[in-house]
């Protein structure tokens, strides 16, 4: 679920005891909302939003919460790491970069994150899988969803409606009985996710330490100055 | 396959000696087909059909058949399990419950089967099958062929026809080539699969045996009452 | 990438040292180009060409190339074996059969190679596997497309100008981020790979010996005298 959370009335914060700072989590009708809230920064994630994160998850996996949706406050979803989070890069190149995040991993002297060097070529072969991960292919909402990396596209207009009818509708499903179907689907290949995720930690370290990813970076910067 | 077998003048019995209850075996051509007999009750199979089901695919397994086709008879494929077969639910709610067989997994307190957990994320990626196992999301036709499900979709005025064009071209082929094809492309999950099908079963059962599950069924039969 | 490699004046041949029988290999633009070179048979691989093509490759990675492109001189990419390898099939057979190159497997009694027992499954689902590696499905290229085993058609007059505007900019992706990245994308499946290339290997040296791989390519040899 992507985009601005929903207007609504009756929604209240959640757990009176946890306070965020760059969070906004309220729950109703067993749907707690998870909302990055830095606007400004386009959402861009922090160490502390990170952390926020996980404490967030882990009070709504404790609570009554059916499903828990995870949006942005303001007209888009999330722009990536915030790269202040990141040493090693030299002052001046910053914030130019953070204007630019979302910048193309591979292009930067990146490489894939997040498990889809696995997740992706199981889902949609590995000729298209490459084509994203290797090669920066950009892909339209449409194409998103024919990938399978999305269920359903929603013009701007009807998306929070359109969204928010199939989340109240889950909302109402028996809870254990959809706990235990999702650990059914997710478990056999948890021990992988995490086997591979931690290859992928490792190669992103070796990146950017690299002198070929900081001469990405920094030609990246020069070309961006040009225009 | 699906929908009901063809009027087929040239039909005949298959194995003298097997007699079957609920279903009509036929051979012809190479092609042994497997009609699900309970029209009146749209096929819903029952544990003894079950039974006659493995007989019938072993004698198919032994003679010379090089195709096997599993459909049902009168206008319909199957319904599901025939909900007489299990115990532990009130007495009153069977016959309401029969009816509407179909009825969605999730939505009564089950969860996913038939490796589904296992082979739907394998074919369509996490997102479209969480979509279906977890919220119970109805495909048309189209919908499931562009997911994998199916390999095509006809219209039903030329069903039978197009599907028995490429049966009886499927009948011609070489038999072992063929199964020992499909012993690579299948052998390599079988393990796998055997252990999938071991944990879905086992979370059914904890699931039948809920109050959780119990209460569902309940509810669905009290909102079914209502209308 | 298939069909003819492009007319492109700038070109040098690739490793002074590497002469090639059977290939035409280039380097420009950190490109390295292998075009196999055997237009009057359609580019039918021999063992020679193998032997070459992989001594290609090798070279290929160890000079500056970032891409490395597969191709084939003429108007054809490559009708596969060129069966004059092949012991084992009667004399008068292989010039027929040679003409027919890119027949279908299983119609010949024989079964999946190249991992497709495998990766076929993987990318677009058992059903949709088993239709082309049981049935001989043909596939059009935007079925192909669809299916996740090529990643864009274009039309024949653009093809090349196409495929070359996306290898130029991919050539200027960094050389060391890329390679990783492809070493986690499939690095995670190599062994998995070999062993079910082992298995298919093995089932299509049975296949060739058996007499119904030889009764099959025998009608359908005279199949096509009758034609």
């Amino acid at each position: 679920v992507a985009a601005e959370a929903p207007d609504q009335a009756a929604e209240k914060p959640a757990g009176g005891a946890a306070a965020f700072e760059t969070l906004l989590v309220t729950t109703e009708d067993n749907i707690t909302t998870i909302c990055l809230n830095r606007p400004t920064k386009k959402n861009a994630i922090t160490v502390e939003m990170y952390n926020e994160i996980i404490k967030a998850l882990e009070l709504a996996g404790k609570d009554d919460s059916v499903i828990t949706v995870l949006t942005g406050s303001g007209d888009f979803y999330c722009s990536g790491n915030d790269l202040n989070n990141f040493t090693k890069i030299p002052e001046g190149g910053i914030e130019k970069m953070a204007k630019d995040s979302g910048e193309l991993l591979s292009q930067l002297g990146q490489s894939p994150e997040g498990c889809s060097s696995y997740t992706f070529p199981k889902m949609m072969g590995l000729a298209k899988a490459s084509e994203m991960l290797l090669f920066n292919k950009k892909l339209t909402a449409t194409e998103a969803c024919e990938r399978g990396l999305v269920t359903e596209v929603f013009p701007d207009s009807s998306f929070q409606t359109e969204v928010w009818t199939r989340l109240k509708a889950y909302g109402k499903l028996p809870r254990n009985s959809l706990a235990l179907s999702k650990q059914l689907v997710r478990g056999v290949e948890k021990e992988r996710l995490h086997a591979v995720n931690d290859q992928e930690v490792e190669r992103l370290v070796e990146r950017w330490l690299s002198d070929e990813c900081m001469n990405a970076i920094m030609s990246f910067f020069q070309a961006k100055a040009k225009l």
